[in-house]
């Protein structure tokens, strides 16, 4: 994103949490919000500031009545199929975003306008890896990218809106997992991996059981306009990735370097590898026609198989799971899973690598032993790295340069600290830790069982999100946050780098087909309450919505007509968002403060079938319905 | 529920938190958490419990890493169909339960066992008011009951493992809101508020515009069969309800006494009223057959109008919405909404009422003026009401005794404490406080607006769960909880009352259908891996999965077919649920520990199509997969 585009985001519509009047205004509701009968809640009545200086106490993670967390935390929801937005250090859940889920409560999924963005019929999918876009290698607040591991897809979020906006099903590939964004200098690209090996020509025929004809794909997608750039066919699968900080090197764990079908297969090397990608020479190759396409579509499938000119291979010790670039653009850094390692990899080397000038192993200058089960490493911008390690349930905390020392043969403990976590880690994030901007306050990590950590709920019990205060020389965990089912990784990024929308502009993108529709049936959807009878089963019901009445209080159609209901409304007043539920039709949707969104259904029950606002919003919300009067 | 039904569920499955050795062990593991090299975080650290006892200073909400809430939460989740469980005092989220939503995490509404259960293939659902079975006017843990106003269901939900077990769609109503349970002896039945005027006969044809066919029905449910008992027609229409600790006496709210079809009409009279039900009465109705059926349903509808010797109106001024018992027994409290008073009806006078010995509004003892927009009242078993004041954006503390005093013409200021609340309150609840265990120490109280409360989110804003300390003589906002669409209603549950299953047991009956399957199949769940054509199209498809492997890495279908998958989870480990995703087919399911899941797809893609564990069970989790192989 241009400076010229960041400004332009600069709207009368905007709020900006940082600029100083209205941090007044927070002080003063914070105030009001306590009472005027009751003194205000102040620091001291739960952790001190005072405290939080006392070299042997943590930072508080309490964050109290009207007051705002600093950072907003975006955080996947697994297999939930959604993103949620945290407050950190608050742990509270501020928002959920509906991306690959079907969402009761906003129609994600049942209205028009999100069925066009999602594309599909899917009822459920599994988010794993939320990335936001960058300008010089710092969140810029315009995008959050994810994947959804379950049906090959990626999705992207407009952070004006907090909205998903773009769905796209990539092809050729089976399971998008990892994924990350270009760096530098922008966010042109986003890239994820094809995880699952398949046949090239996935048709059902002879390709079907000849493991030979399977690939795992490296996936580069157009982050502005959703659409593949191209993509690079490896060999092994493709498991976590992330990028430089110059725009050019891309690496990939691959944990199926022998392509086995099952575990045992999966496992049998002693060594897989990471696949290092040059972006320059990836376009250059596409610029060049040097690619094929496959399964009928145009995408062009670069080969960066072992002997090309556009991958490396860095054999690492065995099945490696994160990769983390280290945010003073050094390393690359591969965690082992079943070794108990981390291969630190030198960027800086890459280029003689790319040239031939030294081997894959040389680029290799650092590989600690850290405990069992390394799986990710977050940073603090202070020298130090923090890996899970998913057997011992703990934090490692080592240092980078101490670690290189003794792969050169000093004698140098590395390890700072393990710091027991609750339970089996997975994903671990530092404020703003994947960035230029690593401030090295807070580290979040993700446990995947939380066993007696909360109040039992059967069967089926809570994850749990640890924050853990890293400012000091010791890592402290200061807070058990359960979630449900699964947040797999995170980011957190500083609240000032947000700018959100207080309300819909008009010409949002969102509902602009709407739009077109309503003016080709020549309603103005700012005033217009109009029902158009379409052909012969057909009817579209055009109505308004103030609080607390709809533009339409009744409207009549016929038993079996298809009814499209879109509703504008037309409330000013930040917050106040109208719903639409039609009894008994298994339909609802959310209509925000200037939004308009509509809804497809059959009418097929007769009788009198009421539509009433779901969304509170009024005194005399419950009185919000009308009729439709459906006619046998 | 039984003494003796109760003890049965005392099982060696059963969590039992405040089981002396466990508490132990949780306090063991809070130590352990904390680290051998860091000292473990203490009270001290963040609030203290010394703060607390001073008299100015409110009690804390912050549960410290590794202890444990006091109470469970069972949270509304409004449109967003489902129930939350909560944790009391720190409100975090411990679990979601999916009720009327689709999940994609667990599978619910995915997967065969909770289709059955379903019953529909609605994607939306919009829950109101979770209430617990009682016995004695006492929680009991077994089951929390939820309306959905959308589509006009009551669910279900079991205790022992928080999963929907049921689910009623109520025949010959429209929209069902309010909802409560009998609350002594014991819940036999739980009772629901049809709100939408209908025709009795909604055909869509003569009464389809004769507002005078219009009728709302009141609905009593067996709650351990969840069918329907009986429904009694009223006059007007009907919001919310309550009932009494003496199991006769049932209250409900009409805010459209006027039949009215439009918000004018609705809100025309000056009075509208409560309608009191007397259950031995209409037991007796139904026993002596003086009921009619309606819609070709064999429900019994008891004609409850005005006259009738089944009900009694009593008039309450304008437009009432919440209707609250106090949890001594002795009233209805129906709150005014669109009058600033609350309305005091005393339980004891409705013998001489339904006597005909005294007139409707002879039993109203009490009508304080509050404040603008009263909806719901909470108590804290020390004499003193709370109620909500959506337009004041406040809460309002009052003796009940003295406002009775003053409607006997005292000179007593009722009005202990406004405090306000950020913003629009809706519901509110204290703990344990519509039992006979109120113990006044904590109100929650759901505000419907957060505006400026939470780092702002776009358009939609989270609504604020905000949490009161009730302990002192003053009320103390110490919590902003942000929550997504729309904790509507809650209650909150001390854990000495619930127990949980740790795993499943193999003969539960949310799987005995599948299990039964199987068992007709000729396989056995516990250890056999089966691939069983049937007839042309259909193949089912047994397999076990311990982590971290699935009884089957591979199996072949043809093109086409109908696949269903049946996953067994033989691991016995608390926490260690699997999950099956078979990637771009949108469906996915949890299996928990010893659990039995089932899901059916079409096999509409030719070629090698990946399945694998969605829910992180083992270091080798990315590896627990296994193809199905499509032949075109």
């Amino acid at each position: 994103m241009s400076n010229e585009e960041q400004k332009s985001l600069n709207t009368k519509n905007e709020v900006n949490i940082e600029n100083e009047d209205r941090r007044k205004f927070f002080g003063k509701t914070a105030l009001i919000g306590a009472g005027a009968v009751v003194a205000p809640m102040t620091a001291a009545m739960f952790a001190s500031t005072a405290q939080a200086q006392r070299k042997d106490i943590a930072m508080s993670p309490v964050v109290h009545p009207g007051e705002l967390d600093e950072y907003y935390g975006f955080w996947s929801g697994g297999h939930s199929g959604e993103v949620r937005i945290m407050g950190v250090p608050s742990m509270r859940e501020l928002m959920r975003i509906p991306v690959f889920n079907i969402d009761s409560a906003t129609g994600w999924g049942i209205t028009n306008e999100s069925k066009a963005i999602k594309g599909d019929d899917y009822l459920a999918g599994d988010t794993h890896h939320p990335h936001m876009s960058m300008t010089d290698g710092r969140y810029n607040g315009k995008y959050v990218f994810i994947n959804d591991k379950a049906n090959t897809r990626v999705a992207r979020i407009r952070c004006d809106v907090m909205k998903t906006d773009k769905i796209l099903h990539v092809p050729n590939v089976q399971a998008i997992h990892g994924l990350r964004v270009q760096k530098a200098p922008y966010t042109k690209y986003l890239v994820c991996n094809g995880e699952f090996e398949i046949p090239m020509n996935n048709d059902g025929k002879e390709s079907l059981e000849d493991v030979s004809t399977y690939r795992s794909l490296y996936n580069v997608i157009d982050a502005e306009t959703m659409e593949m750039a191209f993509q690079v066919m490896v060999d092994g699968n493709l498991d976590n990735t992330d990028a430089d900080f110059d725009g050019r090197y891309f690496a990939s764990t691959s944990y199926n370097s022998e392509m086995g079908m099952n575990l045992g297969e999966m496992i049998a090397a002693e060594r897989d590898h990471v696949v290092v990608f040059d972006l320059k020479r990836c376009e250059a190759a596409v610029k060049a026609g040097k690619f094929k396409t496959y399964n009928g579509n145009s995408v062009p499938v670069l080969d960066g198989r072992k002997g090309s000119e556009l991958t490396r291979y860095i054999p690492v010790p065995k099945s490696p799971h994160g990769l983390n670039t280290s945010p003073d653009g050094k390393y690359f850094m591969a965690n082992g899973k079943l070794s108990p390692t981390v291969s630190v990899i030198s960027i800086k080397k890459l280029p003689d690598l790319f040239n031939d000038k030294i081997k894959p192993r040389d680029t290799v200058v650092a590989e600690p032993e850290l405990g069992l089960g390394p799986l990710h490493t977050a940073f603090d911008g202070r020298g130090n790295a923090y890996t899970t390690l998913f057997l011992d349930s703990q934090i490692a905390k080592w240092n980078v340069e101490d670690a290189i020392k003794a792969y050169n043969g000093e004698k140098v403990n590395y390890i700072r600290q393990k710091l027991d976590v609750h339970y089996q880690p997975g994903h671990n994030h530092t404020s703003q830790g994947e960035t230029r901007d690593v401030d090295g306050k807070w580290l979040v990590v993700l446990c995947k069982f939380s066993k007696d950590r909360f109040l039992p709920t059967g069967p089926l019990k809570p994850e749990n999100d640890q924050l853990i205060d890293i400012s000091g020389d010791e890592m402290k965990i200061v807070h058990d946050g359960p979630a449900f089912a699964e947040p797999h990784d995170c980011i957190m990024v500083h609240r000032s780098k947000i700018k959100t929308k207080k309300v819909w502009s008009r010409d949002d993108r969102m509902f602009a087909a709407t739009v077109a529709m309503a003016k080709k049936d020549g309603v103005d959807l700012m005033g217009e309450n109009k029902v158009i009878r379409k052909g012969k089963n057909k009817v579209t019901v055009y109505m308004t919505s103030v609080a607390p009445n709809y533009g339409l209080t009744e409207f009549k159609v016929k038993l079996g007509d298809e009814v499209t209901v879109v509703v504008t409304n037309l409330d000013m007043v930040e917050d106040v968002t109208h719903g639409f539920c039609m009894t008994n039709h298994g339909v609802q949707m959310e209509i925000g403060p200037q939004q308009t969104s509509s809804v497809t259904f059959k009418a097929d029950k007769p009788g009198v079938q009421w539509y009433y606002c779901n969304w509170f919003c009024h005194a005399l919300h419950m009185e919000m319905r009308g009729r439709m009067l459906v006619q046998a």
